[in-house]
């Protein structure tokens, strides 16, 4: 090993710095650089591969839903942005500003799009003229860009790459049914790619998008018990379609307004994956999403015939998962730990022995069980174990999320769960937003949602103790 | 027909008014719309599908020659665009700058990237350290920001879409291979995808790229004879390098400039494949980009049995061809109108005589041509007609461009040529830049570029008269 400039080096234990543990992986599994752009991060292949598995597999499910793709400008004309009063307010803030074109001084500022609402609502005052231009359902592909403060890869960056759907509706009762159906689309892409069990619900009028009627979300928990919001999808009734003029013509030739929504994921989804699977040795990595599905590594490769018989197999599997041959001339151990780190679910060990008993190993990247499987069984077992692996990942990741979510009847048990077991907190909640201002002045923690899925926990509110019916998931958030 | 507010309206005459026609199909086809921010495109629903098209099967080139993709950040800081003398004098003139950060005014400009080699040698500049770090073979894909006076859509617009690939190499050599490799790459993908023919070639001292050594081209020739550069590889040498500070340790554990290269192609192909390809009807697609290849036409669709067949046929081709069916209420002349502006490669008309006859009928967008196909053989025969339209416009491109093309031997010639008979012309050149210089100012054509494929035409200069032995393509360009 002594060639090898490059050693897998150890990672801060999770549980003695969560915060460090999580930048140490994201550094040493390559999956972001920083640059001298501050709070902008440049995503290292490995970390846009992942991107592109999760982009893929959005779209496809955007597409089979009636979606298209299309591409707005990346910039507003800052009177545009102002069209709608409660948006502007909340964006303004944290937009960047152009001022300048080549030499010239503009005579319009521009905003670099933070989210694209306002030229939907430009284009669709154009676009939509009667019942039969409806519904558009759009979506596009791009990055955006928040002026934050303090920033974390992944997590709150200055420039991040999302999509965001818009969408325009005949009737309040479709633009609510899109909401809702976007919302399902992401929740079972969460569960089932990226293995991350989520909760759906609803915001409150305090935690809603700016412009908004409503806005939906699905908040899923991380290892350290912190929630993360992970996707959102908004109504917007027809406030932002009477704020940009945008009406068709029904079929009894009524001038109406259309009712519109619009929802997103981010690169964010990346952290939320790293916080939910990874471990002290690096990235775990859900099948579905890791650009190596399976890494093979040969034992003692320079003897006869160990590197055909690796080479045989990557070209065997190469049609049904994603395969790596890591025949580098590195030492196994060192291999084992890179790809560990990486969160690679499986690696295949191959060695003179296994090829003597016609046989190989698999080893799951998050058990570290070790499997026999006969060299003429691969093509049936490989996908049959990733199966399994993503299955395993979502049981865990639900199990800890469930171990990690209590129930708060006052505002003293309250305090000592977010203190000492930090997670998801139920509690009931009259409703009024001074007790939501309350709760989160004296212990940080926000309302993540109003579940669908509402218990009755008590009838009084876990701050005034005054009457409550709304059960509320609370947590401290990223 | 009285019914339909929206009719098929007529485009211009190509020939009485190119940039008409041009701008007309552009709209028509609903490929883009424009918006309130000066000179920049929404790409709408068919003009991104062409454009996903594109860049899929590009992306499948690029990863199978070994290139990855990453995401780098979206500003610049305005000292490290500065780093290359050549490039920050070719760029700062035309780039859009952001001096606001929600309500603070920054303490260094950053511009917004009119392209990333600064980024990618600031990466490269941390990231490589041995010769075992190389080649980086990256790529990206985005959007990017030349602040042009005037734009026109798809060919010169504030905002674009692009990739970009930058590579650091060990050795000049290398650098060199992966140059042209990444030529043949774009020239493969233009002739056998976009069915657009190119010259390859060299860009001449005064028309190279700001900061490269060497800028090679495939260029391509319009409708109306005007040249469309449409993509660009550079070799950067090691400039970057040394302004950038890029080195290795190499072997022999000497430390060495790396040798770097990137190159480009943007939206602006969709731009060519109008006007390689387009007719006075609308757009023609190669179906290798056409989102929609085949599009199901019902005649009579209000008799018995005939939607019902037009379904069957549309679910049979599914999974062979990207197939449609208009099943809307509207006139099959209609019909037949708007689905040739938008440049579908074939219609299929069903309708009651041929559900008796057991056949269909196949329209080709570019002649017009009927083909009777039986029903039994669809699934055999389409694909096969796909593929004879694919390789028919590309010879229909070569014919008319090789028809546009002219040897001037002087000035004269030369004038004659680009006033009555505007195209490529070839002439013998000095290599003087001063003869350059004038045939520009004199006639408005540039030396589109040195080209790979080199004739003895003369062995006098076009302009000077003195000796010359590099024949150059000369044109009006877009």
């Amino acid at each position: 090993m002594g060639k090898d400039k490059k050693l897998v080096q150890e990672i801060t234990d999770m549980n003695e710095d969560f915060a460090k543990w999580y930048t140490d992986v994201v550094k040493k599994a390559e999956l972001i650089e920083y640059s001298s752009v501050r709070g902008c991060m440049i995503i290292q292949p490995y970390g846009y591969a992942i991107w592109e598995l999760i982009q893929s597999q959005l779209d496809q499910r955007f597409k089979e839903t009636g979606h298209k793709n299309v591409y707005m400008p990346l910039f507003i004309p800052e009177s545009l942005l102002q069209k709608e009063k409660d948006h502007v307010e909340g964006f303004a803030p944290e937009v960047a500003w152009v001022t300048h074109g080549g030499n010239e001084k503009l005579t319009e500022r521009l905003c670099v799009r933070p989210t694209s609402e306002t030229l939907f609502c430009e284009y669709y005052s154009n676009a939509i003229q009667s019942y039969r231009d409806l519904p558009k359902l759009y979506n596009q592909w791009c990055s955006v860009v928040r002026w934050e403060k303090t920033t974390r890869p992944f997590l709150r960056t200055l420039e991040f790459l999302w999509q965001e759907g818009h969408t325009a509706h005949a009737t309040a009762e479709e633009a609510q049914e899109e909401t809702i159906k976007m919302l399902n689309v992401y929740a079972d892409f969460c569960e089932n790619v990226l293995a991350i069990p989520v909760i759906k619900g609803r915001k409150t009028e305090k935690e809603k998008f700016a412009g908004a009627e409503a806005t939906y979300t699905i908040e899923s928990l991380m290892h350290d018990g912190k929630a993360l919001q992970s996707g959102t999808s908004h109504n917007f009734g027809d406030g932002f379609a009477k704020a940009f003029d945008i009406k068709y013509t029904d079929k009894n030739n009524e001038l109406k307004y259309v009712h519109q929504t619009s929802w997103g994921v981010t690169t964010r989804l990346i952290g939320a994956v790293i916080m939910v699977h990874g471990d002290n040795s690096g990235l775990v990595l859900p099948p579905r999403i890791a650009p190596t599905q399976l890494v093979i590594i040969p034992i003692a490769q320079h003897k006869e015939g160990v590197l055909e018989k690796a080479n045989e197999i990557k070209e065997r599997l190469s049609s049904i998962v994603r395969v790596e041959l890591d025949d580098s001339d590195r030492m196994p151990g060192w291999k084992f730990s890179e790809h560990e780190m990486k969160g690679v679910p499986y690696r295949l060990e191959i060695g003179p022995k296994d090829i003597e008993n016609n046989q190989v190993i698999l080893v799951r990247r998050d058990t570290r069980e070790k499997i026999k499987v006969s060299m003429d069984e691969l093509e049936t077992k490989v996908p049959e174990l990733m199966d399994i692996l993503q299955k395993d990942l979502l049981e865990k990741a639900r199990e800890m999320r469930d171990n990690k979510t209590y129930f708060a009847k006052d505002m003293e048990e309250f305090k000592k769960i977010i203190t000492n077991t930090p997670g998801f907190i139920k509690a009931m909640w009259c409703g009024n937003e001074a007790c939501e201002d309350k709760i989160k002045e004296e212990t940080g923690a926000t309302a993540r949602c109003v579940p669908f899925e509402q218990e009755e926990l008590s009838n009084t509110c876990v701050c005034c103790g005054e009457s409550a019916n709304k059960m509320v998931y609370w947590g401290r958030a990223y």
